[in-house]
């Protein structure tokens, strides 16, 4: 077996034990690895209706048939659970060295269950595993956490997956952590915290072997080159996603809690105000990309503040929903999220409604003990990250997430609630990019902007050779379905969504079948196969927890108040008409949004409409 | 050239330059090495007046002969500079991989003068060096400086000694710090910070040659022998310095800015007390003693702090002066001195005086800020270390030490300030301990406790097979020489005080001996004689600048005020008495304190006399 390690590791939190698996042939066949994997992994191991904080629900971490090859950008690793935030299917991905170290430790993929009676991480090194006392490293935050693992180990070269204080305390967006890079998105980490698991520690010294050394190397050469004659590879490599002007030129940088869709000020946290606070690139694993940014803040408010980031959706959390333009702010905002353990964008998300909320009068100062959530005014942030991080004051409510947290409000603070399915919706606004905007209210995980990226729409990425009207209804469901089963392609390595603008099938196809020599990978067919059944499997875990049609669906702010100024003014999201086209081109049913019996015929997924499966 | 490395690096920061030195066989001779080495290079390098933070002072970092070798507990390292505090002689000690790692480099000692346009970081491998940019350093604590900097030069293994924001800053009294370990008192991280010098990295393969390798092992054989058949060497290993009732119950631990010796509730931060949130055991490099320990609080008001530590002294700087006993403060105090780079003792002192002025009303709630500095009163602890590291509010004040402070602040206030030319006073009350005492009135420091520790009066260590009444008066003249010296003689190896109990000047001797191939080093009364040189070089550098005897004096409390309670009730410290008897033993002259030419003459030190030198 090349590229796999083909071992799984099960883990057992509850009686203490450890088994190990090979990779079933089908498995690979059928979902060649990486997102595929843990899609079927996830959907195989989770009871229908499992309590998603509950003993018997799992974590599925998976490093990809590429991770730790001289392949470059596919270092990320997934983790797969059933949300806290949504009750449904849940991938999130993270960077770093956490998924090579995984490969080098002589795994494809570690299942968690149970639940330990006292905090433990884990310890997987050169193919052996135990248990760790983890009781002091409980309230830590997941910078300390790095440090002190290391050093109990003796080995500042382990790598980690690991929660802070915002996931042991039930925290239901918290988001998993290495090395500052995160799996933030859907409560990982809070799926984590309720196991009493602290952190995943590995290190490993096997290489990767591969069937086709000298294709493989070959493959890796066209890649290398594909990326050096890219003349904006330079500027890509040192700015990475630092760039918030993007989506504001669009008119879809979601503002006043995704009221407006341009940001007064912010040329203050434009490409060029970070170019000037950049200390550094960072990379993953074997990645020229470097796309990562130290910065460093030296005056104003938050001066003395550093980060590894932020990000583009990290930028626009703490400014667009709160009406704030301070870089120093994203920058401490950024660091403390990643040291307590927090998804910056629900976080920022929660702030932005907690301020609308605060300006309709549904909060008041009594409620926020004193903070002042006025638009414009950044003073109360950090107080409000602690808090949410800790549960504490207001943070308490608004640490369940908009839509719990409105659910308790109530007085109509529903409409407020930003989310797709509980997930609370990223930094675009779909009313200025329907295809954009229709992959982020069907996907499987809620509003995930990374599920079926229009690129086509915000970058302006060519589709079958023509540009693409970005407020177009038309033809919008077929380019959702090709995005979305795209990215799963690409997810299949776990590559980086930064590198597609590199690869075809062709190459990607060369990659995955010299690393592991099976021909058929070499395929587009086939791939395009693998990428819908993906898909599809997803939308049928959910199926099988209740969801349907009802859930594909936005906040009415969207659907009837026209975006009001800049270059997407007048604009709405167009839902009905653009669900039943993407339902339509989909195969499933238009009534209920279930896929039909011949849809799930054609890419052997039968299964999934039998009783208990 | 064995044992040592023949090699010192001097860095010039305002010329951007480096050079090397070999070693001077004189200076071998005449200093052997370590504490020697140091004393001597900072006498040569300082002209006499020198400002400690201008651009001419120097600091000279060291690493002992035996630093790097497979003898146990030599692992420490060195730093020579004139104090900002007292304005005369200083050195500090650290613990961790710093001095091996700078023998690994290739280097005995590093003298860095002037100061750099803007900050930097000095890295030093593999006998090469360069400068390297700190701004983006400039402000961040001594945690993320050890992290990012080993980001920066990709090599977790890396070694530093560092400054936190208190050095930047100009905090009189800020540390140097080394993974947690500290070379704390005296201000060497304000000198750092005057030189725009962030951190010193390390890294190095280079093995330490030995003059006779089988002797070298027979010897460190002997040592382990003898801690693994010292009966008290597990428990000692276990807990280290945690153990504060060793001197409350003697009266000793100075409570209430040292006006009693016994602190209520010590129960709290004694030993068992420890025993019950320590983690685990850390050591420096080869050091079976592995004495320091992890501690994490999990209850109480401070639930959730951890730290490397407290160490003894730290433990008493957070409870004794200020009559609280909260283990928790004590930890999480001592984490955030060691991040934000301040000295544990002096920063609860500065503390303490606060509280007694404001007892007193010299301070009141206006010039606080609003804090209430009351006996018992721990809230207000955490905000008094940020504002003196940060030099804001009342912190401004107490960030210049308590003679400077009450020197400012007049009233009759430097009545409580507790210090020895200028240096704040450590956690034993001279009154019950009366060589103790001598030493730390009479150390060229100013009150340091580790100068000539009268471990006979504090653990009942046998004098000349007989043992020591505390509160005698005669004989504490020569018991405090003796101290002195022999303190001294262990500082030439840098060997860790605690390792002292298992060492003879023969032992001592065989270790430096065939590591370095120097046989004078054999004859315990060479040693004897470089010990006494050693001090009375330093005290001559004092002399230089000024000082005599009118600077070895205590505060009027300890001579006028009876201790009111305890094991120690009723005792004063008979100065006088104490000091003449002291300068007899010395030969030093009795009305000023200045070494006479004879007894200069015997050490080989009468260069010390001549004008310019």
């Amino acid at each position: 077996m090349k590229g796999y390690r083909n071992r799984v590791l099960r883990v057992d939190l509850t009686a203490r034990s450890f088994s190990e698996e090979s990779l079933d042939p089908t498995l690979i066949h059928d979902f060649v690895g990486g997102g595929g994997f843990g899609a079927k992994l996830l959907y195989d191991e989770l009871p229908p209706g499992v309590d998603p904080l509950g003993e018997d629900s799992a974590l599925v971490f998976v490093a990809g048939p590429l991770a730790g090859t001289s392949a470059q950008s596919f270092g990320r690793w997934k983790v797969f659970f059933k949300s806290p935030l949504t009750g449904g299917f849940f991938k999130s991905s993270g960077g770093g060295f956490f998924a090579s170290e995984l490969k080098f430790a002589g795994f494809d993929a570690i299942i968690v269950k149970g639940k330990a009676d006292r905090p433990v991480y884990l310890w997987v090194h050169d193919g052996s595993y135990e248990f760790r006392d983890a009781s002091y490293l409980w309230g830590l935050d997941c910078d300390d956490t790095h440090t002190l693992i290391r050093e109990d180990l003796h080995d500042p070269k382990v790598r980690l997956a690991c929660i802070g204080p915002a996931g042991e305390l039930g925290v239901k967006y918290a988001g998993i952590f290495s090395d500052r890079r995160t799996a933030g998105r859907g409560g990982g980490g809070t799926v984590m915290g309720s196991k009493n698991l602290k952190a995943i520690a590995l290190r490993g010294k096997e290489k990767i072997p591969l069937a086709e050394p000298e294709r493989f190397r070959e493959a890796v050469r066209e890649q290398v080159r594909r990326y050096r004659n890219d003349p904006n590879f330079e500027r890509f490599s040192l700015r990475g996603t630092q760039n918030a002007e993007f989506t504001n030129v669009l008119g879809i940088f979601p503002t006043r809690n995704f009221r407006e869709g341009v940001l007064p000020g912010y040329e203050n946290i434009d490409s060029s105000a970070f170019d000037k606070i950049r200390v550094r690139n960072t990379a993953c694993h074997n990645c020229m990309l470097h796309c990562g940014s130290l910065t460093k803040i030296n005056k104003g408010n938050y001066r003395g503040s550093w980060s590894e980031g932020p990000e583009y959706e990290t930028i626009w959390a703490f400014t667009g929903p709160l009406l704030c333009s301070d870089i120093g702010l994203t920058v401490v905002a950024d660091k403390m999220c990643d040291d307590l353990g927090l998804d910056t964008i629900s976080t920022g998300d929660a702030i932005g409604f907690a301020y609308e909320l605060y300006e309709k009068g549904i909060l008041t100062k009594e409620d926020t003990g004193g903070l002042e959530l006025t638009y414009g005014n950044d003073a109360p942030v950090l107080t409000l990250i602690k808090q949410i991080a800790y549960r504490q004051g207001i943070g308490e409510l608004l640490a369940e997430g908009t839509r719990e947290a409105s659910q308790r409000i109530g007085k109509g603070s529903d409409q407020y609630a930003m989310h797709v399915k509980g997930l609370d919706i990223p930094a675009y606004d779909p009313r200025g990019a329907k295809a954009h905007g229709l992959s982020m209210m069907t996907a499987s995980l809620g509003a995930d902007h990374g599920y079926g990226y229009a690129g086509q729409e915000i970058f302006g990425v060519p589709y079958k050779g023509k540009s693409i009207d970005r407020f177009a209804i038309e033809g919008k469901g077929e380019l959702t379905k090709w995005n979305q089963d795209n990215r799963a392609i690409w997810n299949l390595g776990i590559m980086c969504a930064f590198a597609s603008r590199y690869f075809d099938h062709e190459l990607f196809g060369r990659l995955l079948c010299s690393a592991t020599g099976h021909r058929e990978f070499l395929d587009p067919e086939f791939l395009l196969l693998v990428g819908e059944r993906v898909i599809n499997l997803e939308r049928m875990f959910n199926c099988r927890e209740g969801f349907d049609r009802k859930d594909d669906v936005y906040p009415s702010r969207f659907l009837e108040d026209p975006l009001p100024e800049g270059p997407s003014k007048g604009q709405v999201f167009e839902a009905d008409v653009l669900l039943e086209d993407y339902y339509r081109v989909r195969g499933w049913d238009p009534e209920t949004g279930i896929p039909t019996k011949e849809k799930l015929a054609e890419l052997g997924l039968e299964y999934t409409l039998e009783p208990g499966k």
